[in-house]
């Protein structure tokens, strides 16, 4: 091989190496406030491997909570990595009887069952249920936006993990929405027809007022 | 102007409108299923303006029902015309005291008041809530996926349109959701903390069973 | 409850809550240059209700001008809640003879007609035109990037209001296009075939020179 | 190597080579209706690399017309193995003096020029004008939507070759807009405020009526 | 509460209820051709819960092949539950020393490390390697269109999850690409730098031909 | 014409003009990092017709290296308008027998054959290579992600330009990703089934180590 060949080769490839290493990936850069598509990028010359694994998914969640359940989850704010590429993740921990609550989020996601046996289910838009008992192995598709719900109803824990398509998925659950705020009673009770006991007994529970 | 020229200049365009005409709009054909960027396009020959105009937001809902309000929705399925173009609209008539229940879709809303007073307001992913009265010619904007509702809170029926984006937005009324279906009472009280009571009256008034 | 266990619960959703709360919506901070995707967000702690809602499409808008008509826009520069969010609004208020000239944009625009009767019409690319006279509660939807017109011909001033579904979805009338700058007549002459004196008496209108 | 070893790893890999093979491209079957995202796909078992490849460019277009230029498009519906993959090319022959006349479209194009010297030039949605002499080998880029044009400015005939970031562009001529149709001439005069006997002449030479 | 009014409102409801159940999801029929954005969505009516879940995911891959390592998909055409949501999985097994060897698709993938010790890497467009160790409950990002890879540098057996934001996410190794066909040895040989025996090698072991 | 009116009339457009014309185009500004949607815009009022052209394609790229062949990018960073708007192009050299070899992008592309004789081709997901003789004026597609190459095949050099649909392509040389880096060898060798003898040749072409 001629080497003066190789040093032409790699003039003429180092703008276009560079011109396209920035674009490959966008790991956040918080020192920018965030916009519609995300966070800006660190510069790529300051990466290593290391910024492209996240190891907190690892860590069983406390489930020491009245759903005797946690979520943790792996997005753009808690693995920069992510930014721009249109994945997150979460771990669900189950205590035996937790319940990860009914909520919504603008993407879609799908889980899979690790250890143990839930129902898991989603509602849709015409009101119908889809909903069924899960086990090690499946894997179920909660289609975007719309209200979905797991229960173990094994007689020991269980553990799952779901994947959603947004480095920053939003997340929604609609006790929490309509209880840990200080929105007034009568307007919650006009907008969803519970009884003003039911929503105050809410608000005590999850911590809000009025 | 030489005719001859123009001649030659229409043979040259033909095949160039033909591609493109047919991708100015699709109009929905319902012939063919739905997909998942929308429904197969009419042929554009058989179209006429009429095809592009709806009428059926001019008409005052009936507002006879528990919530003394009514949505009217102008989407693909009712104006085929917004097949594939990203928008659609709905009418909302509110009777003295009434309400657009809490609510939620895939796309973000804008939401402009014609006659009278409402609050209006969304519940951010944090469980913050964001309410304000409206006033004629007020605009508000929810953001996609969050839950929202509106109450007439003024001494007369009020009316206002709102426009999405997206020709098929989706639509999921909270309580509908819990309450009108079969989703069996004890798994709706463990994801929600609602009580057993409440739960039922849900479905009560609703149409749920179990 | 179990306060113990209420804490444990929402230590486990603080980083879920900020992680999201970002990005439920993203209002557009000036203090950072506009981007392909929208403008930076400001912090979200910041925000209130009114940071959501605008007032300024209430207004009627002065038609005293060649055309008797006025467009107000509720965009992200003038509303800067629609950064992100895909969807804007425009307030279009018609003199007696009132007219929007033609004009196109890069998003497709529906609009609703609230007082008056007008005729609306669009050219597709194969360059028919599709026009109706509207009246009061009828939609037509305009597809993107399509030329596009208004014109108020009932004899009573008329109200219209539009919806386009972008926050920033651009705005090229035709007029002004060839008119309100210093392009030579010669050019314009040659790529529109007008009459030079035709171009004149435009420029003379729309302030152009050359 | 050990065969049998990699008679399983074959048929481990079939169904994941069938499942992707089809979506690696959408070869346009036109005896489906188009849709909002494109065609429907051919069978990809019965496409050879024929199907990916296009000559329909090489051939020189003829300009005997009024515009003395001619645009020969490789679009979806002459071209397609472009369906779904977001690109199309133009040809654009210019003989001497030759106009592409003011026009936009949906999307962004860039021009190549690959003999002699052209004025290229687009309006900015503000108005104004960005417009400059092209020789060979130079590039433009022309923002989508807003209207642009090119002139042989040279003393030879011009070649250029366009790109666009859709397989179905769109392509909307703003004096063909205006006439080649029967859209009536006092409206056209409103909604342009050109003069009744200059859209009369339009309407002649692009055979419009009314 | 009012029986009479329930039904007004159910009558108002049920226009809005057909209109976007259609759209929450969009499971695949494949009695029409895929097109660019999917299938074809089956009639909802016809659907349950069980076709939002899938089990394949579940059962252990056979990794008696060359490589010593299977991979198993969830994607549209096996589970066609995602067609349209953006989401797919892929279960891997890896035996003692298993590889998934270095491929790439066209878009983004998340793994999840369930059981035992792998290397995970991914180059990027300037030819940095970015590779890693990686233990259970591990996840790392491999960004869309670049070569990655995965190698059991452990003791055991592995097993690990991925997760990619299409449902037809496209999957080409690099190796079979080069192996597995009939592309003539000496074009390989110019576009690879390869040696021919070496190429020849590669024919023999994936069963290409010339 | 009544110059008040006029004046009116401009008054009414100035806030128009400055909301959209920003958004219009979005030519890099390198003062700020790059984002998922591309780089921030620069001020359009310091911009002119001069940041819309880019010369840089017109010189013919030096072929004197190991494969005979160049390839010259107008991309974001050397050509900062196509920022945002989804084109980017490129030049492509070949020497007699020159060579582009085995590469892919995230992005769609088409290829121009201006000069010459060339086979192009691409090979599917499920390993099928498409590749035929191109001559002057032939276009072909490359679908978005899989791997292509071009090789001169004429008696005499060859030019073509390709296309794709992105300002930042992004752009993986198989040889190159495998043999100039520090990527072990003997994980190489796994990964691929190459031969080390041959993987440590690669490395000395291509200034890898290990």
């Amino acid at each position: 091989m001629d080497a003066q060949k190789i040093i032409f080769l790699f003039i003429l490839l180092v703008p276009l190496s560079s011109a396209t290493s920035v674009v490959d990936f966008c790991v956040a850069d918080f020192n920018y406030p965030d916009g519609p598509a995300g966070y800006a990028c660190r510069n790529p010359a300051n990466l290593t491997a290391d910024d492209f694994v996240y190891s907190g998914l690892g860590v069983a969640g406390n489930t020491s909570n009245i759903f005797n359940a946690s979520a943790f989850l792996a997005v753009d704010i808690t693995f920069p990595a992510l930014n721009g590429l249109g994945l997150s993740m979460a771990r669900l921990d189950f205590g035996v009887g937790g319940v990860i609550p009914i909520h919504a989020h603008r993407v879609s996601e799908v889980i899979l069952v690790i250890e143990g046996t839930i129902i898991a289910g989603f509602i849709g838009s015409n009101n119908t249920p889809y909903y069924k008992t899960l086990n090690k192995g499946d894997i179920m598709i909660f289609p975007q936006s719309l209200l979905h719900f797991q229960v173990n109803v094994g007689d020991l824990p269980a553990l799952a993990f779901v994947s959603l398509n947004s480095a920053s998925p939003g997340f929604q659950t609609t006790s929490f929405a309509l209880g840990a705020n200080d929105l007034p009673t009568d307007i919650i009770q006009k907008i969803t027809l519970l009884d003003a006991a039911q929503i105050r007994q809410l608000k005590t529970v999850f911590g809000g007022t009025n």
